[in-house]
């Protein structure tokens, strides 16, 4: 995502250290005592504005969200979106932070569902290594994930999703449901839109798979 | 394939026992002895009018195919084609027969590749068994198939190849590539393209993937 960088983000966010979690290893094993309870835990890593997972907080008040986005400038813009809610969910936290750390920040078994949202598909081939859905991506949800552990990923960047298809397949992951378009299909009426997703969606095909560790 | 049933085809395929076999399961475990040599052998289920393996025996002169066809009326039209070409290349037989008695006619092993191509969708959930990669005929493949032997789907159809990959998944072959727009990616110079997918590919994308077992 090309954005201008707002200076003020970091020292913004630092003002709302009850909803975002500038050093969260201190967290680590303990999410449920952030939230108040042991609901399931579901993050977004890459979360962009935030729009999604706004949403889901709102609609499924029994599970507890975390937006992880290591773009300071992007996460504030979504803790900018949540602060002007009138009604704001309470079971929604907003981490900076970069995927390949979670290991640092959530203790095993400690996260349920790992949603992966039009991440950045890296199209060179020199660049695998920094896709979300890279094996060593993958070693590291399994280490935070429950057993069983769902991933759902979406897409419209075709070579992403044949890659991760790939990737998820050779990894031993298992297939639960694949979606080749989403929004041309029955059964994904409760899909809920990213602001990359509503933009882009006319433009071609959306690609979604939900697979979970053995 | 909607087609006008051709009363004669049979008895004019039995004219031709050279290429055609009729009573496969003697040839059981000495499919080299049919073609004369101990090359690959790669087959077609669901042949059709035969564009694709003709083709494939003309460029692969190397591999042994076999076109295998249960309605015997689009048999006679793949053979018909195959006895007007003037070249007739000699790694190339056919056969009448449905894909879940192929295990009587392959001994273990005997097959290196397995193509399916545009195959029946079957999109009733009530009529998944019959589907060419539901689990039982991916028992079948195992059965016939060298170890780590691979088989390649085309198809246009998403919901087939949706349910494909999930199936394939479960059953724990692995992924080696999945192309999901063939006729618009670079790396598959050499498709060889059936009567179907040459008349339907303008409208939609062409779907692929190469699994083999592990």
């Amino acid at each position: 995502m090309r954005l201008r960088t707002n200076p003020k983000a970091l020292s913004k966010l630092e003002e709302h250290n009850d909803i975002v979690y500038l050093n969260p290893t201190d967290i680590k094993g303990r999410w449920a005592n952030a939230f108040g309870n042991d609901h399931p835990i579901y993050i977004e890593i890459g979360m962009g504005k935030g729009d999604f997972i706004i949403e889901n907080a709102r609609r499924y008040p029994e599970i507890n969200f975390i937006g992880i986005e290591k773009i300071t400038t992007v996460l504030y813009k979504a803790v900018h979106k949540y602060l002007t809610l009138e009604d704001q969910p309470k079971n929604l936290l907003f981490l900076k932070e970069d995927a390949a750390v979670l290991t640092d920040i959530f203790a095993p078994g400690e996260v349920d569902l790992i949603y992966l949202n039009f991440s950045d598909p890296w199209p060179k081939k020199r660049h695998e290594k920094r896709r979300l859905t890279y094996r060593t991506y993958l070693d590291v949800y399994r280490d935070i994930l429950k057993p069983q552990g769902h991933v759902i990923l979406k897409t419209d960047n075709r070579s992403l999703f044949e890659y991760s298809l790939v990737s998820f397949s050779q990894y031993g992951l298992h297939f639960n449901d694949v979606c080749l378009d989403l929004h041309h299909s029955t059964g994904y009426e409760d899909n809920i839109v990213t602001e990359y997703e509503r933009k882009f969606s006319p433009y071609g095909p959306i690609y979604r798979i939900d697979v979970n560790y053995k």
